[in-house]
C-alpha cells in the first residue's frame, strides 16, 4: 500500500553512511538491541496508546533498496561499490518483540525492542520512529477524545488538514484503534475496514436555490438517515426548519434524520435545536456537531449535557494540535558478541535523559482488584511473579523505592517478527480497538484525567538499576 | 511516486454521495470554480509561503479510481451501478489558476482557482486542501526559520518525527522551497534532488569502546568535512577534545572538520566549543547544533551571537510544533450555466467568513521602490495598472477603503492546468526557492517580524465589493 515507507532510502542519510563504516570495519553483522521509548506523555496527559505496529511490519518486510536507489547512492560519491552490492540484497531479518497495539503504555518502559545486525538495526531506525510515533500520538488523541465524549461516536473528519497523504491514512488508522467510530476518508474505509460516514457539504446547499431545495433533493436520493447541513445561512431561523420540513416527508415511510451543525456555539445551539427537534415530534432526530473540536471542548459540552450525538473531529485528532510529535526515541541498549551480551547506555547529566542498558522486558503488575498498580522494566532474564514480594526502584536511580505483591504479572512485550517473519495472528485493528478498550479498565480514573493527572509509577528492578549504576560509574572514570 | 493521492478514493466520502446526488439530477457536468484560500496566518506571523502545487498536479493528473475501489464502494449499497461507470471513466480535466510555489501570501486572497464539472471540482477537494494546506504550512515554517538564522543554513532533520511518510516527504520538498539548504531524508533527496547530509548517531560513538576511536574511525572513513557528534558523554570534558585530536591529524591532509551538538545549553556550549577550536588552531571548523529548535530559539541565538554555523531542525519544522494545521478552505464562488456565470457565497454572522463570490483574480500593487503595498482581489474581468488610481476596499465590506497610485501591478495568478494538463516549464523546485527568497525582498521587514507583525492589506475592488453586499443582502431576505 504505501510505496514511500517501504522504500528502505525512507531513511536518515546518516544511517547509511555509518552503516558503511560498520561494513568497512567488518562489524556490520554483529548482532545488537534497540529499544524504541518515549519520554514525555502528550497533551499533559498520564498515558498513552501504541499504535503503529502493524504498519511497521507490513513496511519492514518489504523494506528493500531498489536499482535506481542505488544509482542514487552511488551518484553521490561517497558509497564503495561493494557497499552498494551489500545493500541491493538488504532485507530486514531480525526479531521483534513489541507491546500490542492499543496497549496503554508509560514513559521510559521499552515498547519495541529490535534484534538486528547492526546495519538492519541502524537503517530501521527511522521507519520505526516515523510509524510509531505519529500513530501513538494520534491513537492517544484518539482515546482522550473517546473519553472525554463519554465513550460516544467520535467520527475521524481530518483528510483535509492532516499532514499529507499518509498523515490522513495512518491518522485514520490510529484514530480507530483510540476509539474512533468512523472515518470521512473513503481510501481509509477501503484499506482498512473502517466504517465510512458523511452528510453533505457546504457547497451542497449553496448549488440548489434554496436551502429547503437541497434538502429535499438529498433526501430523495438519501431517504435512509439523510444527515442535513443546517448552518450554511442561518442555524435557528433557517436550517432547522427546513430540516424539520423535509424530516416530515421522510417521517411518511418511517425514515429516520440527523442535522449537523459546523459553526456557532454548541452549547447553544445544540440545545435550541434539540428543543425545536423533540417539539416537531422527533426526539430520534440525531445531532451531529463539528467544528475545531478537541478533548477539552468536548469535557466541556458533555459536562454541560448539550444534546449532541455524534462529534465530528477533525484536525486535532489527525495532527495531535498543539502537540504534533511524539517524543519516541530508538536507542542501543545492548551488543552481543560471541553470545555475549554487553549492555550499553546513553548517560546525560539529565537522569531522566540516561538511557536503560541492556536487553529488557517490561511487566504490568496488578492488585486484586485487577487494577493496574505499576510497571516494571525488568533485565530479560528476570521473571516477576503474582504474589511475590517485588521491589520497585525508580528508574532515575535515586533512593526511590518501594514493595509490592501483585495479585497478577503480565508481560507487556511479545515476539511479533521472527528472522524477518511476522508472527502468525497478529490482532485487527478492530480487535486492537476493543483491547484499547479493556485495557483502560484496568486504570483507575485519576491516571485517565485530561489535566494534571496521576503519574502512573514505572519501576526498574533491582538488578537493572545496578548495572545501570555499574555502567554510569565506568563511563564518569573512563571519560 | 505518491500512490495514496493518486487514488480518487483519497477523498471524503461525502463527496462521494454528493456526486451522485448531482449526477442522479444531471448537472453533474455543469462548470463551477472554487477558490483555495487561507483564513489566518499560522505561528502568529504576518506572511505565508504558498507551496505544494507541484504535487497537487502530479497527483490531479493521475487521480483516477481502479476496479477495487469502485468494487468496495458497490460493497457500501448506496450507489447506483450506472454511477459506478460514470467513476470508472472519471478523469480531472479542469482548468487550474495558481500562485507560483514560494510566493509570499495572506489571508483572503485565492491562491488557487478550480473550474471543472461540479463532480470533478468537488471530489478533489481533499486532495487539494491535504496537499497544499501541509506544505503551505512547513514551507512558511522554514521561511521563518530561515530569516531568524540570518538566511543561513538550515537542514531538516524531521524524518523520525514526521507524521507518517508522506508528512516526511512533503516536509522535506516544502522546507526546501522556505529555505532549507538540505535533508537528512535520503529518500527525498533521491526524489526532489534536495542535497542531503548527515553527521553520525550516538549509537555509532557508544558502539566503539571510546569516543576517540569512533571519531578515529569515522575520520579514516570520511576524511572530507567529517563532523564528529560530541555530547555522547561530555561535551566540553571530552567530545570537544577528542574531536581535536582526530581534527589535528585530519589537518595534515589539509582536512577540514566540524563538531555537532545536540544537547545542552547551546548560546553557552557553543561559545566554549568555539573557543576551544580556535585556540587549537581550527578557525575553519563549523559548529551544528540541532535539538527540539525552532525559529524563536534560533532567532535568540543568533541575537545573543552564539557562534553556529549550520542548524538542524527536525520536529518543530516537519509538523510546524504548536500550529500543526493551515487555514486553508475551498469554496465554492461561481456556477456556470450556458456560458452565463452566477457567483455564490457563503454568508456567516462573521464577515471575516463570509467568501468572496465570483470568479476572481489577485493582483499586488507594488510603490516605486518596488515595494509590495497591498495585495487587491478583482473580479475575472477587471485588471488594475500601474500609475492608476486604485480604489481598495477592506473584505469585510465596511466603510474601509484607501486609494493608491501603484508603479507597477502583477497578477498572482496565472494558469497551470488547462483540460486536465500541466501547463508546460512550471518551475523547479531551487527556483521556487529562489523566487520565495526575491519575493520575500519585496516587503518590509516589519511585515515579517515573528511576533506582532504589522499586517500587509489585501483588499477588494469596489466592484467585487458590491457583488458581495447585493448577493448578502439577497440571501436575507430570502432565507
Amino acid at each position: 500500500m504505501n510505496k514511500t515507507i517501504n522504500n528502505a532510502l525512507f531513511t536518515d542519510f546518516y544511517e547509511l553512511t555509518m552503516a558503511q563504516g560498520y561494513w568497512k570495519r567488518g562489524i556490520n553483522d554483529h548482532t545488537v538491541a534497540f529499544d524504541y521509548f518515549f519520554r514525555r506523555q502528550p497533551f499533559g496527559g498520564g498515558y498513552a496508546v501504541f499504535a503503529g505496529l502493524g504498519t511497521l511490519l507490513d513496511a519492514l518486510a518489504r523494506f528493500r533498496f531498489c536499482a535506481d536507489d542505488l544509482e542514487y547512492l552511488d551518484s553521490l560519491g561517497l558509497f564503495d561499490q561493494g557497499f552498494l552490492e551489500y545493500l541491493e540484497t538488504f532485507k530486514f531479518n531480525g526479531n521483534i518483540l513489541s507491546a500490542r497495539e492499543g496497549e496503554i503504555v508509560f514513559p521510559q518502559e521499552p515498547l519495541v525492542r529490535v534484534e538486528a545486525d547492526l546495519v538492519q538495526a541502524q537503517i530501521v531506525e527511522g521507519l520505526v520512529l516515523n510509524t510509531l510515533n505519529f500513530q501513538s500520538l494520534i491513537a492517544t488523541k484518539a482515546a482522550r477524545i473517546w473519553l472525554a465524549s463519554g465513550k460516544g461516536t467520535v467520527m475521524e473528519f481530518g483528510l483535509r488538514r492532516a499532514q499529507g497523504g499518509d498523515g490522513a491514512m495512518s491518522a485514520s488508522r490510529a484514530a480507530f484503534i483510540g476509539g474512533a467510530y468512523g472515518t470521512s476518508n473513503s481510501l481509509a474505509g477501503k484499506v482498512f475496514g473502517i466504517p465510512v460516514l458523511g452528510t453533505m457539504a457546504h457547497s451542497w446547499v449553496m448549488s440548489f436555490p434554496t436551502e429547503l431545495e437541497s434538502f429535499k433533493a438529498y433526501a430523495d436520493i438519501y431517504p435512509k438517515g439523510a444527515v442535513f447541513l443546517i448552518d450554511t445561512y442561518n442555524t435557528l431561523e433557517s436550517g432547522i426548519n427546513n430540516a424539520i420540513k423535509v424530516g416530515r416527508d421522510l417521517a411518511k415511510n418511517e425514515h429516520n434524520f440527523g442535522v449537523r451543525l459546523d459553526s456557532g456555539d454548541m452549547d447553544y445551539l445544540t440545545r435550541k435545536v434539540r428543543q425545536k427537534l423533540d417539539e416537531a415530534g422527533f426526539p430520534e432526530a440525531s445531532i451531529v456537531v463539528s467544528n475545531e473540536l478537541d478533548e477539552m471542548i468536548i469535557e466541556h459540552l458533555v459536562a454541560s449535557k448539550a444534546p449532541i450525538d455524534t462529534w465530528g473531529v477533525g484536525t486535532k485528532l489527525v495532527t495531535g494540535g498543539e502537540d504534533a510529535a511524539f517524543t519516541g526515541v530508538y536507542k542501543l541498549a545492548a551488543m552481543m558478541s560471541e553470545g555475549i551480551e554487553k549492555a550499553v547506555m546513553k548517560v546525560s547529566d539529565n537522569p531522566d535523559k540516561s538511557t536503560n542498558p541492556g536487553r529488557k522486558r517490561v511487566y504490568r503488575l496488578f492488585d486484586d482488584a485487577s487494577m493496574a498498580r505499576l510497571d516494571i522494566i525488568t533485565l530479560e532474564d528476570e521473571v516477576p511473579k503474582a504474589q511475590d514480594n517485588l521491589v520497585a526502584h525508580h528508574p532515575a536511580g535515586d533512593y526511590r523505592r518501594l514493595t509490592i505483591t501483585p495479585s497478577k504479572v503480565e508481560p507487556l512485550l511479545t515476539e511479533v517478527m521472527k528472522a524477518g517473519e511476522n508472527v502468525k495472528g497478529l490482532p485487527s485493528l478492530i480487535e486492537s480497538q476493543a483491547y484499547m478498550a479493556s485495557r483502560l479498565e484496568n486504570f483507575d480514573s485519576t491516571y485517565l484525567r485530561l489535566l494534571n493527572p496521576h503519574i502512573y509509577k514505572v519501576s526498574v528492578t533491582e538488578k537493572l538499576k545496578e548495572l545501570k549504576l555499574g555502567l554510569i560509574k565506568k563511563y564518569l572514570r573512563s571519560h
